[in-house]
Formats: structure tokens, sequence, C-alpha cells
């Protein structure tokens, strides 16, 4: 295996696709949306990349088969929006992976005509938050406005230390590439996954790219999340549990 | 040195070997599996694996002899039945270094025909075991419904984490490559060497590649450990042991 | 991206130009100097540096645009002097990389003829300062000797680990391409960024280089952190903070 | 830079040199013993070796030169012997370093006639010792009778883990081009610089190669640590100090 090796699955033609990556990170924010988006739309993969920079690691999936952890690049139609959505299980390892896997996405994009990336993910807060704002950075200010047309925030200096990972990179890379690209990110508490902010995420995603899917499960994830949260409430009213507490429930 | 140097020992026709990998990992299940066919079996070694990859050391063996860490391929004939047992003190010593030391084993594998792929580990429970089951991930469905003929237990998502290192790696890389792989891990408290399910991987091992070898040696160490472990559990009922303490003994 | 990308914004014609590098580190007290020179002098900015050694990470901007990480080389004429300003948001994120960058930004130095470097940065005393010393280490006797008559003090075997990190390199490798090469580091609480160490560091450069800079700003963010110190010595006097209370201020 | 660069910086013929590696580790027993050859030998610097696989740091000398760190190959003529010494401020950063570091130290070894290889070292007991005993490992049989011979102790599975870093490899590298090599490393409890130590494991190196130095100044700080020690053993007395606290000393 190379550094990066890329499966190629099909390579159906693609009207103007827009990239849109969910991979692991915040609450799993990212990968909800993104997982939704291949469930709901008419979804084909295309292309697995493996890489000696995702951890040396199978997955096992319910029946038992191992599968090599790798990225993922599907194409999704929802209605007459075409979507290069990609998702996986693992980020890279290291910072060198982290570039070299955003390169192989981006490859990627380019070869299937990707002119706009979006890049999902979840904004910790550090707390159980209630309004789930959806905050935004982009790589212009053209970008900026449209987002913010559609309800994305840009708040000054945030988040602080900057985005770091795919995300980030696949924004900053991409618009070196002369994409337009933004990084799209529900608030979260950052200790539960969140179908919540997720759903929040969703709204801005349909509004913006002119689209509409099915939310049913994703709200039937986010109540029985509700549930999970008002039990962890209660637990918080009795004794405020440490963030390792919380930790183990994502 | 490259970055994975493969020393050629000898190179015998095998007849339709099948890869056994044993190296270092919870409970040494693996090792002690690999170790005891080794000794038992008729043995040649194939090949030494030395990576810059591997820890920076030697080993220092009974009588003074220091040699540089590798990973060894030996030829082990037991009854018909042809094995390429994978061996070595140490695993890699990083992300990348699992995926190479993987390829270079598969490639070697390669040379000698091997067609199937057996890689041995423990799973870690948290806590002292009595009956050791065996279970199992696969790179095929047909696999799974063979290994569980042999009492090979496939759960749903278990191991939960999916399975990282060396076992992993020949599982995925070596399903891409076509053979037929699979891991095979005895359950283990993870604190301690762990002959009992060393002998309990090995029976579903005999009964799969139908061979048979004589476990006294293996018996001999688990009845010892077994003291360990009754005196371990006198200690435990008097106060419980932190997972510190129990480290020290493995 | 490779390696190492360097962005080419800029090819004006300097005059015998200084290379000053300003990279974050202990108490930001290079990076002011760096800021401070960008902001006062006529500047322009010539080469980004892009790494896939530097941290996998966009910054956001306070209108929301992402930006890649990225090290940057400005032009900043000051008076006579022109200046080699190197900054930016990060260094290398492994010791490979730090030798990879400073390597990048030697070869700009030697592509705009800089015949010497100043590396700027502090040093750590571990308690709250009065008088913010100089401490130097130079790439020969001579260069020690100009600078100590400019106020630089040089202390046996400090500071006592050695200089860790680009501006260590800068001083290393420049001095191994023959270019007149010194460490300058403004003693430093190590807790706060400090910007009257920044402000003692930038009079001696300004001796050292023979140019003026208008000094407002810096003594006003001077001033504002004294008011921070005077408040971490109020509560200082009631309970020692621990290294950790302080972290959070920097 | 390379990855590795080697500066020649004296080529003379060697009479049958030995190669003697002392780079810091456990109690700088093997630095103490390499230095003390270099100021008590005829010396001479022949290489200086710098990579990026070093620590990305220049030293500071007393007065306030910087240099880069480097790992240096001294030739130290004593009576009829020729060295090769080996020594500097820092061992590799990294495994990958480790080997790296190794083979470029054997490249020189082989450049100047080098035929065999005294790796030397401390090993740590964990409590403060009396009689510094010399362990051995050693790449054949022949050579571990030898060094039985003048008093270097083979114990059965000591050190425990082996032996890591340059020293390890040095032996198992050189053993592998053919090189008689072994590792040398006095008994030491683990904390304190040891010149004690580096005495005795110099008193076998003279009686193995045939040479005799002068040992006044490693005397003179053996005595100098006993005073240490003994102020420890004081403290000892009153309350049993922890690894950190003698940590500090060293």
């Amino acid at each position: 295996m190379n550094d990066v090796e890329v499966e190629v699955l099909a390579e159906p033609e693609l009207d103007d696709p827009v990239l849109v990556e969910g991979l692991p990170g915040v609450g799993h924010v990212g990968t909800l949306v993104a997982e939704h988006l291949i469930e709901e739309g008419e979804s084909e993969l295309l292309r697995r990349i493996y890489s000696e920079h995702l951890p040396p690691q199978v997955t096992v999936s319910e029946t038992g088969l191992a599968e090599l952890v790798a990225v993922e690049c599907h194409h999704v139609a929802i209605g007459d929006r075409d979507l290069l959505v990609v998702t996986g299980d693992q980020q890279a390892a290291s910072g060198v992976g982290h570039y070299r896997i955003a390169e192989a996405v981006l490859d990627i994009a380019g070869e299937v005509g990707v002119g706009s990336v979006l890049a999902l993910g979840g904004v910790p807060t550090g707390e159980l938050v209630e309004e789930h704002a959806v905050l935004g950075a982009a790589s212009s200010e053209t970008l900026i406005e449209t987002l913010e047309d559609v309800g994305v925030e840009f708040r000054e200096n945030e988040p602080e230390g900057g985005i770091v990972g795919i995300s980030g990179l696949l924004v900053g890379l991409g618009g070196q590439r002369g994409l337009t690209a933004a990084c799209l990110m529900g608030e979260t508490s950052g200790y539960l996954v969140d179908p919540k902010s997720a759903q929040a995420l969703l709204g801005v995603l349909q509004t913006h790219l002119d689209f509409e899917v099915d939310l049913t499960e994703l709200e039937e994830r986010a109540d029985e999340m509700e549930d999970v949260v008002a039990r962890m409430q209660e637990i918080e009213d009795q004794n405020v549990p440490t963030e390792d507490d919380l930790r183990y429930i994502g």
C-alpha cells in the first residue's frame, strides 16, 4: 500500500456537485449529517481512501466482518442536487496524515467536478445547549454573506483555536485550489453525540443548497438523546458531574 | 538499512500454508500460541523482518547475546499441515509502522503461497475470566460460518473499538489482497499473561486447521498462572486491587 | 501540497536585509516584536510558507475568513533599514518539521540577500520579572561582542537546556550557511504574554540595527498587562496560584 | 539539510580502531567515559553528524556560542590504541531517528576501518549502588567469553527490557554488518550522574583494550558525587525521597 491509496468503485457523471464532509469529531455532528444524507438520498459509494496515515485498524461489522479503516466518498442525489458526501470511521492519526488525506479528498473532488466544499462539524460549548446555533468560517467574503443569509453565524474569533483536522484543511487547502469552501459547525456540549445539533446543521444545509430530506430518523435519535440529556441533568442537579463522567456517555 | 529489510534464511516448498500470526498483545495470548506451535511442530526459520519502524532495541538472550528486534516468519509443519507462523518480541512502534510491517508480512506470505491468514490475539474483558471464549472477525461471510462451526463466537460490535495493530491489518490488508483472513481472539482479563486463553484459542485452531499438538507445556504454564490468579483473588477478597497493582504481574 | 510549499507574493529588491524571526513562543515576546515591526514599518508580505509539518489547522479571522496556517515573511522598511520579518500563528508540530521550516525560511533569506539573522524569543524565569534583561546566544565571538555593546547579556550556560525550536535552528543552521546569526531572548515569567519584555527586546534591536519605531502601542499593551500582573500579585498575596491557574491568563 | 548530514573535519589513517560510543543515557555513564577518553587521549574531531532526527536545538556554550546539536566522532589515540569515540549532547528524538543515526555512525566506522564496537551506557538499579558491576551483551559467544575474562558480567535476562537507543542499535546493526560488537553497561542508581560507575566501566575498558589513562579527574568528580550521595542518604534517612525529588539532581 502506498501512502494514500484510492479505490475507485464507480464513476458517474455528477451535476455541479457540492462536497459535504462529515468525518468523526466533536459531538459526531458532522458524521450524523453525512450519514443521514447517505441514508435519505439516492446514494452510491464512489471511492474508498485507504492510508497508512489512518489508524492501523479494522472495524468489525455487526455480523463480524472486518473492514480496513477508510475514508469514503459517496455520491448522494437529493432532488436535483448532487452531493459528494465524505465520511468514515476515523480521521487521520497524525498532523501530516490530516494534510495527506485532505489532499486525497480534494483530488477526488477535482475528478468529479466539485466547485464548492462544505466541511461539517461541531463546536464545543462546554455546557448543555438548548438552542443550537450554526457557526461558520469560509474562504471568501462573498460566501460569508451568502451563508449569513441562511442563518449561519460568523462570530469574532470563534472558534477560538481555529479549526483543526480535515474540516479545517478542506476549507484552507480547498480555498487555495480555487474552491468556494466553508466550515459549518453546530454548537454542541462536546460531551454527547448530538443529533439535535445535527438537525440544526442540516436545516441550514437544506436552505443553503436548496434540497429537502426527511428528518424523521434524526428527530427520533434527537428525542432519544433528549431523554439521555434529561437524565444527565437530573444527575447534574444532584451532584455536578466531572468531564470524565460525561465522557463515557458519548 | 531501508525502511523494512527482509533477511531470507530458507526457502522450502510449502503445501498450501496458512499464516498464523501471534505477535505480542493483550495477555500475550497470540504469542503463547505461536511459540507453542513453533516448539511442538517441525520448525524452520524462513525470514526475519528488520525495520526502523520496530522499536530501536536489541533483546538480550539468556547467555548475553544481543539480537536486533525483528519479526520472524517460521515454517511449522504439524502432521500434514504447513503453517507460516509469524511472531517476534515487538510490534511496530507507530501507526505507519504497523502498516509497513503488515505489508512486509503479506509480501512474504505471497512468496510462500499462503492462501489464508489467521491473526491471533487476546480480547480484554477487564476482569478475571473463568471460561475463555474465542471471538472472531473475518474478511468474508463464508469464513465466518466456517469458524462458527468450530466454536468461534461472532458478537455484535465486539471488540468495540475494532481490532488495532498488526492483527487487524493482516485481516484488512490480507482481505484486500484476496486472502481468506480472520482474527481469532481469546477472551482474557487483560492483566495477566494468559496461557489458559491461549489453550482455548489453540483448541479452536486445531479443529479449524485439522491438526493436533501436545498441549502439556501450555497446560503446565496455565496451572502456574492459575496459582497466580488464585493468589490474586485472595488479595482481591481482601482489598480490591487497582489496575496498576495487576499490571506488574503480567 | 508538498512537504513545504512557498507562495511567492512579491519580489522587491532589498538592501542588505536582516532576518528578524518572531514566531510564537515563551511569553509571545518574539511575536509581539515581529508584529510591532510589521505594523509600525512600511510592510509588504513577500512569502507564505505552507507545510504539512505545521499543525493541520485554519485560523479564523475576525470577519470569519478561514486561512490555512502559514509562516509569513514580510519585507519591513524602517528608516534606511530593510528587515525580513518572519512570523505566523504557529511553529512546526514536530522536531523534523522544525528543521524543514527553518530550512525553508533560510532558503527565502538566501533569495532576498539576507546576511544576518536575529531570532527573537523569550526566556522563562518562572517568576514575575521586574527588569527584563535580554539574553543572547550567537554564531560567532565577534557577534557576541557587538551584541554585548548594545546591552545583550551572555550568561554562562543560559538558557540551560539550549534553545529549542525554529529560533535555535535559524541560528544553528544559519551559522552553517555562513550567516551572522544570533538569538535574542527577553526575560519573562513564562506565564503571561509579555509586552514589557518585548519592549526591552525591541530596545536592544533598535540600538543594534540603528533604527527607531514608535513604541506607543507596545507601551499601552504593556500597561494593560501590568494591570493584569498587579491583579495576579494581589491574588498571589492571598493564596499562591499554581502554574495551572496562571496558564489560562496567557 | 538532508535526513542525515555528515561534516568531514579530518581523515587520518587509523590503526585497527575500536568504536567507543558514549551518548547521553542512564547516569550519563557512557558520556562520562567518552568525554574522559577525549580529554585524556590525543584527540581530533573527525566527523559531525547533523540530522533532523536529532532534537531541533542549539546548545549554548559558556561564552554564549550557539551550536547545532550534533553527534561527534573523535579520533582518540591512547598509547598504541586508536579509538573512534562517538559522543554528543543528544540522542535521536524518535525511534526511526535512532536507526538513522546508528546507520550513519556505522557508515563512518566503515570508512575509518573499525572492526569492533563497544557501546557504553548505564543500567539502572533503582537504588544507590556501592559496587558498580559492569554488565554486558554482545554479538557473539566468543566476545562474551573475552569480556567475561576482563570482569564483565553476563546475567540471565538482564537488562530485562533489552537495550534501547543507539547503544542497542550499534550492537544489533553492527553485528549484522559483521562487526564484533558489545554493549558495556555500568550499574548505577539511575537517579544521579555517576562518575563512579564510569570509573568501573573505564577500568574494564582499559583491561579489555589494553591501554591506560589517568583517572584523576574522574576520581575527583566521583568524590564530589559521593558527597552529594552522602547528603542524599542523610535526607533518605529522614524521609524517603520520591523519584521526582532525585530526578532534579541528575
